[in-house]
């Protein structure tokens, strides 16, 4: 039996959109969800216990970063990351593969694995598909990614076909080295950048491997959205319907919504908590950048339609001071109201899939959001 | 009727502190006291909730950096201090003096104000005691104090002589400029650095000046802890008894303890804020710098003894590595541990007062912290 299943409950009528529940050896999580993202065994200035008050079901954590510090022995001894962190809730742990190749020259990609210079202090470290997999072990997530190889936009049809032959190579290294099958579930992940036969062949080969769900990697990497949106309606049909479908590192409002549409059910994105501590909030009526001058004396909240604990108690006027003067609390403000934002809409997503209306809560939201962050 | 009145509960039979109310504007506030600091109209990374979580009665802000960013007038707008910042218990605000001498080459004292440059632009500023109470008016704080020059230590006799007779004098002028006795409270501050004559003269000329209360300044500036304590001795029995007595800019646990003991019943200091935010905690085993290596693999808490939020729920483990890698959440937990044993303390204390054994509990604190922070 897998650590994690997929229960479908609803397909909407007027879009297919999925509604599922996914159980997890943590509890369970209503889908399609968007994952507020803990790099460091933390979501940036929040506490759990927020997090949860927020709505947050899943967070998701990163094996490279948890590596290097504190390191992912040390993680173990304090009894997995879950314990260490104090988060009780199921947490999703990428594999490393997009961090260490975000490295650029500080890396060397070979059949073995990748060799790396630390972002740190410049050591040498060799992560393969065995070593996340030990990694993510010690970590002791519900969910584990395999290591893959997310390649760069725009490529070759050559690299990213060889890119992708080696990441379902490393996926079978991933599962045969995989030590904790029915505690912990390994999801593989299909690339093929944006070559609509390479994703068939990605697809194919990575679902031929009997695997608790799949995510679609090598997205949001700057290609144009509609080109993102085009790579999702020919590569989700090729997916099995009884798993669980992540679209990895997206997570702009608008690209939520055109996901779900396209038959995915989780998310994941640094976009909430990272234009958050720069001082940007989602909000229903737009982006606002509330650094701007134009809101030195708005004394209104940050978005008249929210209920966060944010728009329930402060300024737009408070909340720039703070910003403008690096307080702590100003990032802690704006990521709490993102990502209430963030998860408010995905349970909107998921009310509009129960009454089969996706298409329309769409066109609604797009006419009052007006924008794409 | 003075906005701010002190009320005599109890005197420790066997120490001679007080134990006592001061009645605000907003509210009631147990003494003795420490109130943490709020420097830019926030207590660094806390919200007001969690402040008040832990036994905060009042919080101290600084009308330097308000007047600065984002303006008095721009907070007088907002609706006042306590409006703009979300905390509607009472809010001490300083008169900028400390902050501007603090200055250096960057001011300049004569008779008339302090002329100063900002540290953010440059730009020149001339703060005066009626600007100060100008200010202050509109930040709307419970207590305001006078603008007043602290000596540095050392000082010559006469620098410091001529010094507390301005303070006497710009006392004079602040009380006459103050719009708004009615609502917010002047707080006079004796000076005459570590001279007995001098404090005596400040002492008869500052409560001369009929007030709500009365600070003692110019202390913790650099002289050795017993020459504080040795001038506490002979200061506070000049202050009238049917005030409060409010020791500026100290808080480490034993000089409030010390102080308490020399009648005075408010404290504030950035110490347990500041040192919380470069990883260091207060225990009731002393100091701990979780930044050590040597708490790398701790699974306990900062302080075994303690039960706020941090310590019921994570371990220096976990804490330093937060610290380590710079993440916002740790500076938030050990912040509210500090504030929480600090305030802990200060409620030990007037329990203490009111059992009369106030120097037996010195006794037992000092054996069991076994240091000096």
């Amino acid at each position: 039996m897998y650590a994690v299943t997929y229960e479908l409950i609803k397909t909407c009528k007027q879009s297919g959109a999925r509604l599922g529940v996914l159980h997890t050896p943590h509890g369970d999580i209503e889908t399609p969800i968007f994952m507020p993202v803990g790099t460091q065994a933390t979501v940036k200035s929040m506490t759990p216990e927020e997090l949860k008050e927020i709505g947050s079901q899943i967070i998701l954590s990163n094996t490279y970063h948890l590596y290097l510090r504190p390191g992912h022995e040390l993680v173990k001894k304090a009894g997995g990351l879950h314990e260490f962190m104090h988060w009780d809730k199921p947490i999703l742990t990428d594999s490393g593969g997009f961090q260490v190749f975000s490295l650029g020259p500080l890396r060397k990609i070979t059949e073995e694995g990748v060799e790396f210079r630390s972002h740190l202090d410049g050591s040498k470290h060799f992560l393969t598909p065995e070593k996340a997999m030990e990694i993510q072990n010690a970590l002791g997530s519900d969910i584990m990614m395999a290591f893959d190889e997310c390649a760069p936009y725009p490529a070759t049809k050559e690299y990213v076909k060889n890119s992708l032959e080696r990441t379902t190579r490393w996926l079978e290294r991933c599962k045969a080295a995989h030590k904790n099958p029915e505690k912990q579930a390994l999801f593989g992940i299909i690339q093929g950048g944006m070559y609509k036969d390479l994703r068939e062949q990605s697809a194919k080969e990575i679902t031929a491997i009997d695997l608790p769900g799949y995510a679609i990697g090598g997205l949001s990497v700057g290609e144009p959205k509609p080109m993102m949106y085009e790579v999702l309606e020919y590569t989700t049909p090729l997916m099995p319907a009884d798993k669980p479908r992540y679209l990895m590192g997206v997570g702009s409002p608008d690209d939520l919504i055109e996901g779900v549409i396209r038959g995915i059910d989780m998310f994941d994105c640094v976009l909430p908590t990272r234009i958050a501590r720069n001082g940007t909030a989602m909000t229903s009526q737009g982006k606002v950048v509330v650094r701007n001058a134009s809101y030195a004396e708005d004394f209104t909240p940050l978005d008249p339609e929210c209920d966060c604990y944010t728009c329930r108690n402060y300024t737009k006027a408070y909340i720039r001071h703070l910003v403008k003067t690096n307080e702590i609390l100003g990032a802690r403000l704006i990521t709490t109201h993102n990502l209430h934002f963030l998860l408010k809409l995905m349970e909107q997503i998921r009310q509009a899939i129960r009454e089969d209306r996706l298409l329309d809560f769409r066109e609604e939201f797009f006419r009052k959001y007006g924008y794409e962050l």
